[in-house]
């Protein structure tokens, strides 16, 4: 629990949400700014700021939340599918330094544009890219 | 494994990608479309179609791989944070039938949206949202 933290307020039951799910460890609400009806925010209880920070046993029970909670918000929506998001750091788009799953519902054609803006790689350029993030990884045993 | 499954084919080593990470259950490659230098898609070795499908143990396996290539590609490109991104059904933008995580490394004033459009929802209207979603999770034992 953190004071300063809208969503730890929240969970705490000191700020008004609309509640869809919520468990021991994690609680899941409508985000107030839906990128489309029943835009859904799931996060563990404890507070971590990042994706990183979360204990591997939280992080699973979070995922197992989400995978049960996409197709409850897709099927709520009669829609043909869902995106899940997290967005890591203020540069990713992380506005509350809580980290939370975005589920959005998504139908065909429904006008939202949710790719980045993509433009096809040069061999040269992959192999560079492979590089840094290897070295990177060099401490992550398979 | 599934013949017509570009993914499967990688995994196979029958097509070519440039691979940043692979164990028994998982691989990591590049995104010949990066949406920043250094994107990156996680997916399990076994062939599943969506999110849903995947079995616990898997799952559990693929989101601790997510977290620790997620901070890789951000510090590999010295960014700020890092999109983790999953698109469920062709209506999301899911383009491969074969579950996989993207992670897109972001850097403050980076030029990328990846926000989708928003309006704030009414009371009425998450109401509304909650009644559906929570219908659908009739089912979920918390």
């Amino acid at each position: 629990m953190t004071d300063a933290c809208i969503f730890c307020q929240i969970i705490e039951k000191k700020s008004p949400a609309t509640i869809v799910f919520e468990d021991e460890r994690c609680l899941a609400i409508l985000d107030i700014f839906p990128a489309n009806p029943g835009h859904t925010l799931v996060m563990p209880k404890k507070h971590y700021s990042l994706l990183g920070e979360v204990p591997a046993e939280e992080l699973t029970h979070a995922i197992e939340i989400v995978q049960k909670i996409g197709p409850a918000v897709q099927h709520a929506y009669r829609s043909q599918g869902y995106n899940v998001l997290v967005n890591n750091g203020t540069a990713a788009g992380q506005i509350v330094p809580h980290v939370h799953f975005h589920l959005v519902p998504r139908s065909m054609n429904d006008g939202k544009k949710f790719e980045l803006p993509r433009e096809q790689a040069t061999p040269p350029q992959l192999a560079e890219a492979a590089d840094k993030i290897k070295k990177e990884l060099s401490h992550v045993k398979p």
